[in-house]
Protein backbone atom coordinates (compact mmCIF):
# COMPACT_ATOMS: atom_id res chain seq x y z
CA UNK A 1 0.00 0.00 0.00
CA UNK A 2 1.67 3.60 -1.48
CA UNK A 3 0.26 5.74 0.81
CA UNK A 4 0.86 9.96 0.07
CA UNK A 5 1.08 11.98 3.31
CA UNK A 6 0.05 15.67 3.66
CA UNK A 7 -4.04 15.46 2.54
CA UNK A 8 -4.12 11.86 3.39
CA UNK A 9 -3.30 11.37 6.81
CA UNK A 10 -2.14 15.09 8.29
CA UNK A 11 -2.81 18.44 7.02
CA UNK A 12 -1.10 20.43 4.48
CA UNK A 13 2.07 21.51 5.87
CA UNK A 14 2.32 24.30 3.76
CA UNK A 15 -1.22 25.49 4.06
CA UNK A 16 -0.52 25.35 8.33
CA UNK A 17 2.26 26.97 7.95
CA UNK A 18 1.49 30.03 5.78
CA UNK A 19 -1.85 30.51 8.40
CA UNK A 20 0.22 30.52 11.39
CA UNK A 21 2.62 32.89 9.87
CA UNK A 22 0.16 34.97 7.95
CA UNK A 23 1.98 34.76 5.00
CA UNK A 24 -0.42 33.84 2.23
CA UNK A 25 2.02 33.30 -0.78
CA UNK A 26 2.88 30.05 0.96
CA UNK A 27 -0.58 28.78 0.88
CA UNK A 28 0.42 27.33 -2.53
CA UNK A 29 0.53 23.98 -2.69
CA UNK A 30 1.46 20.67 -5.27
CA UNK A 31 -2.23 21.53 -6.04
CA UNK A 32 -2.25 24.30 -7.53
CA UNK A 33 1.14 24.82 -8.98
CA UNK A 34 2.56 21.67 -10.77
CA UNK A 35 5.95 22.13 -11.25
CA UNK A 36 7.64 21.11 -8.04
CA UNK A 37 10.90 22.74 -8.22
CA UNK A 38 9.22 26.08 -9.06
CA UNK A 39 7.07 25.55 -6.60
CA UNK A 40 9.76 25.42 -3.96
CA UNK A 41 11.90 27.82 -5.00
CA UNK A 42 9.04 30.18 -4.78
CA UNK A 43 8.63 29.08 -1.03
CA UNK A 44 12.30 29.21 -0.16
CA UNK A 45 12.23 32.64 -1.27
CA UNK A 46 9.77 33.20 0.93
CA UNK A 47 11.18 32.33 4.00
CA UNK A 48 14.71 33.85 3.57
CA UNK A 49 12.78 37.35 2.81
CA UNK A 50 10.85 36.48 5.96
CA UNK A 51 13.28 35.47 8.34
CA UNK A 52 11.34 32.24 8.66
CA UNK A 53 13.89 29.20 10.53
CA UNK A 54 13.57 25.45 10.22
CA UNK A 55 12.59 25.52 13.65
CA UNK A 56 9.68 27.97 13.51
CA UNK A 57 8.52 25.52 10.77
CA UNK A 58 8.76 22.97 12.78
CA UNK A 59 6.78 24.35 15.72
CA UNK A 60 4.17 24.89 13.54
CA UNK A 61 4.31 21.08 12.53
CA UNK A 62 4.85 19.42 15.74
CA UNK A 63 1.39 21.70 16.61
CA UNK A 64 -0.72 19.73 13.83
CA UNK A 65 -2.94 17.72 14.91
CA UNK A 66 -3.40 14.30 12.43
CA UNK A 67 -6.87 14.05 10.28
CA UNK A 68 -9.45 12.98 12.23
CA UNK A 69 -9.36 8.85 12.30
CA UNK A 70 -5.74 9.04 10.51
CA UNK A 71 -4.13 7.33 13.40
CA UNK A 72 -6.83 4.53 13.59
CA UNK A 73 -6.94 4.28 9.25
CA UNK A 74 -3.56 3.83 9.58
CA UNK A 75 -3.11 1.08 12.27
CA UNK A 76 -5.97 -0.71 10.83
CA UNK A 77 -3.84 -1.15 7.52
CA UNK A 78 -0.74 -1.88 8.46
CA UNK A 79 -2.28 -4.92 10.76
CA UNK A 80 -3.06 -6.56 7.49
CA UNK A 81 -0.86 -5.04 4.44
CA UNK A 82 2.67 -3.32 4.47
CA UNK A 83 2.36 0.61 3.91
CA UNK A 84 4.83 3.37 2.43
CA UNK A 85 4.04 6.87 2.73
CA UNK A 86 5.17 8.53 -0.38
CA UNK A 87 5.84 12.12 0.37
CA UNK A 88 6.84 14.96 -1.33
CA UNK A 89 7.97 16.83 1.96
CA UNK A 90 10.86 16.64 3.73
CA UNK A 91 12.61 13.56 6.58
CA UNK A 92 12.78 17.04 8.93
CA UNK A 93 9.53 18.65 8.39
CA UNK A 94 7.77 14.34 8.46
CA UNK A 95 9.34 13.83 11.68
CA UNK A 96 6.27 14.88 14.55
CA UNK A 97 3.83 13.63 12.30
CA UNK A 98 5.68 10.51 11.95
CA UNK A 99 6.07 10.26 15.49
CA UNK A 100 2.09 10.72 15.97
CA UNK A 101 1.42 7.88 13.18
CA UNK A 102 3.56 5.46 15.40
CA UNK A 103 6.90 5.47 13.03
CA UNK A 104 5.40 3.98 9.62
CA UNK A 105 8.07 3.98 6.85
CA UNK A 106 8.07 7.11 4.74
CA UNK A 107 9.97 7.90 1.87
CA UNK A 108 10.71 11.73 1.43
CA UNK A 109 12.96 14.00 0.63
CA UNK A 110 15.98 16.07 2.29
CA UNK A 111 16.07 19.48 3.18
CA UNK A 112 19.63 21.35 3.23
CA UNK A 113 19.73 23.17 6.73
CA UNK A 114 22.12 25.59 7.95
CA UNK A 115 22.52 27.32 11.34
CA UNK A 116 18.97 26.84 11.39
CA UNK A 117 18.18 28.12 7.95
CA UNK A 118 16.59 26.18 5.02
CA UNK A 119 19.07 26.76 2.06
CA UNK A 120 17.81 24.67 0.14
CA UNK A 121 16.30 20.86 -0.54
CA UNK A 122 17.91 18.02 -2.12
CA UNK A 123 14.79 15.27 -3.74
CA UNK A 124 16.07 12.19 -3.00
CA UNK A 125 14.53 11.37 -6.93
CA UNK A 126 12.27 12.98 -8.84
CA UNK A 127 8.94 11.70 -9.54
CA UNK A 128 9.92 9.29 -6.49
CA UNK A 129 6.51 7.91 -5.99
CA UNK A 130 5.77 6.72 -9.27
CA UNK A 131 9.70 4.84 -8.86
CA UNK A 132 9.40 3.93 -5.46
CA UNK A 133 5.46 2.20 -6.87
CA UNK A 134 7.86 0.52 -10.25
CA UNK A 135 10.48 -0.65 -7.37
CA UNK A 136 7.53 -2.40 -4.87
CA UNK A 137 6.06 -4.03 -8.43
CA UNK A 138 9.33 -5.07 -9.15
CA UNK A 139 9.97 -6.91 -6.09
CA UNK A 140 6.27 -8.83 -6.93
CA UNK A 141 3.99 -6.60 -4.56
CA UNK A 142 0.64 -5.79 -5.90
CA UNK A 143 0.68 -2.05 -5.08
CA UNK A 144 -2.85 0.13 -4.34
CA UNK A 145 -2.07 3.75 -4.12
CA UNK A 146 -3.77 6.17 -2.62
CA UNK A 147 -3.30 10.16 -2.67
CA UNK A 148 -4.88 13.44 -3.11
CA UNK A 149 -3.53 15.42 -5.74
CA UNK A 150 -1.02 16.17 -8.61
CA UNK A 151 1.94 14.79 -7.62
CA UNK A 152 0.14 11.58 -6.67
CA UNK A 153 -0.78 11.09 -10.07
CA UNK A 154 2.20 9.30 -11.31
CA UNK A 155 1.95 7.19 -8.27
CA UNK A 156 -1.39 6.18 -9.03
CA UNK A 157 -1.13 5.16 -12.46
CA UNK A 158 1.86 3.04 -11.79
CA UNK A 159 -0.23 1.03 -8.93
CA UNK A 160 -2.34 -2.08 -9.95
CA UNK A 161 -5.07 -0.18 -8.35
CA UNK A 162 -5.93 3.32 -7.03
CA UNK A 163 -7.90 5.93 -5.67
CA UNK A 164 -8.01 9.71 -4.69
CA UNK A 165 -8.59 10.28 -1.80
CA UNK A 166 -10.51 13.85 -0.45
CA UNK A 167 -8.97 15.51 -3.65
CA UNK A 168 -10.16 18.75 -5.40
CA UNK A 169 -12.81 18.59 -8.12
CA UNK A 170 -10.25 19.90 -10.87
CA UNK A 171 -7.99 16.73 -9.99
CA UNK A 172 -11.17 13.97 -10.05
CA UNK A 173 -12.32 15.91 -13.13
CA UNK A 174 -9.04 15.95 -14.65
CA UNK A 175 -8.71 11.65 -13.87
CA UNK A 176 -12.17 9.97 -14.11
CA UNK A 177 -9.87 6.39 -14.11
CA UNK A 178 -9.10 7.15 -10.75
CA UNK A 179 -12.14 6.52 -7.87
CA UNK A 180 -12.44 9.06 -5.81
CA UNK A 181 -13.17 9.04 -2.06
CA UNK A 182 -14.11 11.25 1.00
CA UNK A 183 -13.38 8.82 3.86
CA UNK A 184 -11.49 6.18 5.20
CA UNK A 185 -14.19 3.65 5.51
CA UNK A 186 -14.75 4.30 2.20
CA UNK A 187 -10.84 3.91 1.50
CA UNK A 188 -10.53 0.73 3.49
CA UNK A 189 -13.49 -1.07 1.81
CA UNK A 190 -12.15 -0.29 -1.76
CA UNK A 191 -8.29 -1.36 -0.30
CA UNK A 192 -10.17 -4.73 1.10
CA UNK A 193 -11.65 -5.27 -2.26
CA UNK A 194 -8.65 -5.03 -3.64
CA UNK A 195 -7.17 -7.84 -1.70
CA UNK A 196 -4.92 -9.59 -4.27
CA UNK B 1 18.32 0.36 6.79
CA UNK B 2 17.50 -2.93 5.87
CA UNK B 3 17.23 -5.81 8.99
CA UNK B 4 16.49 -9.38 9.04
CA UNK B 5 14.00 -10.66 11.62
CA UNK B 6 14.47 -14.33 12.80
CA UNK B 7 17.78 -14.13 15.16
CA UNK B 8 17.83 -10.29 14.65
CA UNK B 9 14.65 -9.22 16.53
CA UNK B 10 12.67 -12.53 17.22
CA UNK B 11 13.46 -16.24 17.68
CA UNK B 12 14.25 -18.93 15.17
CA UNK B 13 10.52 -19.67 14.14
CA UNK B 14 10.83 -23.26 12.87
CA UNK B 15 13.05 -23.86 15.87
CA UNK B 16 10.27 -22.93 18.17
CA UNK B 17 8.07 -24.69 16.76
CA UNK B 18 9.91 -27.74 17.02
CA UNK B 19 10.81 -27.25 20.54
CA UNK B 20 6.79 -26.22 21.40
CA UNK B 21 6.12 -29.33 19.89
CA UNK B 22 8.86 -31.50 20.38
CA UNK B 23 9.15 -32.98 16.82
CA UNK B 24 12.80 -32.94 16.12
CA UNK B 25 12.97 -32.80 12.04
CA UNK B 26 11.24 -29.49 12.05
CA UNK B 27 14.72 -28.33 13.66
CA UNK B 28 16.00 -28.82 10.42
CA UNK B 29 17.49 -25.52 8.31
CA UNK B 30 18.70 -24.63 5.40
CA UNK B 31 22.17 -26.06 6.76
CA UNK B 32 20.58 -29.43 6.65
CA UNK B 33 18.59 -29.56 3.80
CA UNK B 34 20.45 -27.41 0.94
CA UNK B 35 17.22 -27.17 -1.40
CA UNK B 36 15.01 -24.65 0.08
CA UNK B 37 11.66 -25.57 -1.85
CA UNK B 38 12.85 -29.42 -1.21
CA UNK B 39 13.07 -28.18 3.12
CA UNK B 40 9.66 -26.57 2.86
CA UNK B 41 8.09 -29.42 1.33
CA UNK B 42 9.70 -31.82 4.38
CA UNK B 43 8.32 -29.28 6.85
CA UNK B 44 5.10 -29.33 5.33
CA UNK B 45 4.69 -33.30 5.59
CA UNK B 46 5.39 -33.25 9.03
CA UNK B 47 2.84 -30.78 9.70
CA UNK B 48 0.04 -32.84 7.60
CA UNK B 49 0.82 -35.96 9.22
CA UNK B 50 1.14 -34.73 12.85
CA UNK B 51 -1.81 -32.72 11.62
CA UNK B 52 -0.75 -29.70 12.87
CA UNK B 53 -2.57 -26.44 11.78
CA UNK B 54 -1.78 -22.97 10.70
CA UNK B 55 -3.61 -21.23 14.69
CA UNK B 56 -1.27 -24.15 16.39
CA UNK B 57 1.76 -22.79 14.75
CA UNK B 58 0.39 -19.07 14.99
CA UNK B 59 -0.34 -20.32 18.45
CA UNK B 60 3.30 -20.52 19.23
CA UNK B 61 4.65 -17.69 17.71
CA UNK B 62 2.30 -15.59 19.80
CA UNK B 63 3.99 -17.35 22.57
CA UNK B 64 7.45 -16.26 21.30
CA UNK B 65 9.24 -13.09 23.27
CA UNK B 66 11.11 -10.82 21.16
CA UNK B 67 14.93 -11.07 21.63
CA UNK B 68 15.19 -9.27 24.66
CA UNK B 69 16.05 -5.01 23.73
CA UNK B 70 14.83 -5.75 20.42
CA UNK B 71 11.72 -2.99 20.47
CA UNK B 72 13.67 -0.74 22.19
CA UNK B 73 16.48 -0.98 19.29
CA UNK B 74 13.67 -0.78 17.02
CA UNK B 75 12.00 2.03 18.40
CA UNK B 76 14.98 4.32 18.27
CA UNK B 77 16.26 3.01 15.10
CA UNK B 78 12.49 4.28 13.66
CA UNK B 79 12.92 7.51 15.19
CA UNK B 80 15.87 8.33 13.04
CA UNK B 81 15.98 6.24 9.68
CA UNK B 82 13.57 4.15 7.96
CA UNK B 83 13.40 0.43 8.48
CA UNK B 84 11.92 -2.43 6.42
CA UNK B 85 12.33 -5.71 7.55
CA UNK B 86 13.47 -8.74 4.67
CA UNK B 87 13.13 -11.49 6.71
CA UNK B 88 12.29 -15.23 4.04
CA UNK B 89 9.52 -16.29 6.69
CA UNK B 90 5.67 -15.79 6.11
CA UNK B 91 3.03 -13.07 6.93
CA UNK B 92 0.78 -15.42 8.21
CA UNK B 93 3.84 -16.73 10.70
CA UNK B 94 5.36 -12.91 11.09
CA UNK B 95 1.63 -11.28 12.09
CA UNK B 96 2.01 -11.48 15.91
CA UNK B 97 5.99 -10.95 16.15
CA UNK B 98 5.26 -7.31 13.61
CA UNK B 99 2.28 -6.37 16.42
CA UNK B 100 4.90 -7.00 19.24
CA UNK B 101 7.12 -4.75 17.31
CA UNK B 102 5.07 -1.87 16.61
CA UNK B 103 4.11 -2.85 12.74
CA UNK B 104 6.92 -2.24 11.00
CA UNK B 105 7.14 -2.49 7.17
CA UNK B 106 8.02 -6.05 6.65
CA UNK B 107 8.30 -7.82 3.21
CA UNK B 108 8.27 -11.69 3.19
CA UNK B 109 6.31 -14.09 1.60
CA UNK B 110 3.05 -15.77 2.00
CA UNK B 111 1.50 -19.34 2.83
CA UNK B 112 -1.12 -21.21 0.81
CA UNK B 113 -3.82 -21.69 3.89
CA UNK B 114 -7.01 -24.65 2.98
CA UNK B 115 -9.03 -24.41 6.34
CA UNK B 116 -6.44 -23.76 8.90
CA UNK B 117 -4.00 -26.50 6.69
CA UNK B 118 -0.79 -25.01 5.38
CA UNK B 119 -0.79 -26.65 1.93
CA UNK B 120 2.05 -24.94 -0.10
CA UNK B 121 3.35 -21.53 0.38
CA UNK B 122 4.34 -18.85 -2.08
CA UNK B 123 7.51 -17.25 -2.42
CA UNK B 124 7.48 -13.41 -3.21
CA UNK B 125 10.14 -13.60 -5.30
CA UNK B 126 13.55 -15.79 -4.75
CA UNK B 127 16.58 -13.49 -3.17
CA UNK B 128 14.15 -11.36 -2.11
CA UNK B 129 16.49 -9.97 0.06
CA UNK B 130 19.00 -8.80 -2.18
CA UNK B 131 16.78 -7.71 -4.97
CA UNK B 132 14.88 -5.46 -2.03
CA UNK B 133 18.30 -3.59 -1.22
CA UNK B 134 18.85 -3.36 -5.07
CA UNK B 135 15.40 -1.58 -5.66
CA UNK B 136 16.01 0.84 -2.51
CA UNK B 137 19.40 1.71 -3.94
CA UNK B 138 17.44 2.25 -7.29
CA UNK B 139 15.69 5.01 -5.31
CA UNK B 140 19.04 6.60 -4.28
CA UNK B 141 18.77 5.63 -0.87
CA UNK B 142 21.65 4.40 0.91
CA UNK B 143 21.27 0.82 2.54
CA UNK B 144 22.77 -0.49 5.91
CA UNK B 145 22.16 -4.21 5.75
CA UNK B 146 22.35 -6.33 9.56
CA UNK B 147 21.69 -10.24 9.02
CA UNK B 148 22.99 -13.78 10.89
CA UNK B 149 23.28 -16.26 8.34
CA UNK B 150 23.60 -17.59 4.91
CA UNK B 151 20.14 -16.37 3.47
CA UNK B 152 21.30 -12.81 4.73
CA UNK B 153 24.48 -12.66 2.92
CA UNK B 154 23.36 -11.68 -0.76
CA UNK B 155 21.49 -8.61 1.06
CA UNK B 156 24.54 -7.67 3.19
CA UNK B 157 26.54 -7.69 0.16
CA UNK B 158 24.09 -5.50 -1.93
CA UNK B 159 24.06 -2.58 0.69
CA UNK B 160 26.47 0.07 0.66
CA UNK B 161 27.47 -1.41 4.59
CA UNK B 162 26.38 -3.94 6.62
CA UNK B 163 26.51 -5.89 9.60
CA UNK B 164 26.42 -9.85 11.15
CA UNK B 165 24.32 -9.66 14.04
CA UNK B 166 25.19 -12.50 16.23
CA UNK B 167 25.71 -14.81 13.49
CA UNK B 168 27.30 -18.14 14.16
CA UNK B 169 31.19 -18.73 14.27
CA UNK B 170 31.01 -20.42 10.56
CA UNK B 171 29.38 -17.49 8.85
CA UNK B 172 31.51 -15.20 10.53
CA UNK B 173 34.70 -16.76 9.20
CA UNK B 174 33.47 -17.09 5.56
CA UNK B 175 32.64 -13.11 5.53
CA UNK B 176 35.31 -11.76 7.18
CA UNK B 177 34.02 -8.22 5.05
CA UNK B 178 30.93 -7.63 7.31
CA UNK B 179 32.23 -6.74 10.32
CA UNK B 180 30.35 -8.90 13.06
CA UNK B 181 28.54 -7.64 16.24
CA UNK B 182 26.90 -9.08 19.58
CA UNK B 183 24.70 -6.59 21.12
CA UNK B 184 21.86 -4.21 19.99
CA UNK B 185 24.09 -1.01 20.70
CA UNK B 186 27.03 -2.25 18.65
CA UNK B 187 24.48 -2.09 15.69
CA UNK B 188 23.40 1.18 16.74
CA UNK B 189 26.85 2.82 17.07
CA UNK B 190 27.42 1.32 13.46
CA UNK B 191 24.54 2.56 11.96
CA UNK B 192 25.17 5.71 13.39
CA UNK B 193 28.80 5.94 12.54
CA UNK B 194 27.11 5.49 8.85
CA UNK B 195 25.14 7.87 8.69
CA UNK B 196 24.84 8.70 4.90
Amino acid sequence: MALDLEGVLSPEIWISVAEQTKIDELRLTTRDVADYDELMRHRLKILDERDIKLSDIQNVIASLPLLDGAREFLDELRAFCQVIILSDTFNDFAKPIMKKLGYPTLFCHDLEIKNDKIIGYKLRQKNQKQYAVEAFKSLNFNVFAAGDSYNDIAMLKAADRACLFRAPDSVKKEFPQFKPVEEYGELMAEISSARF
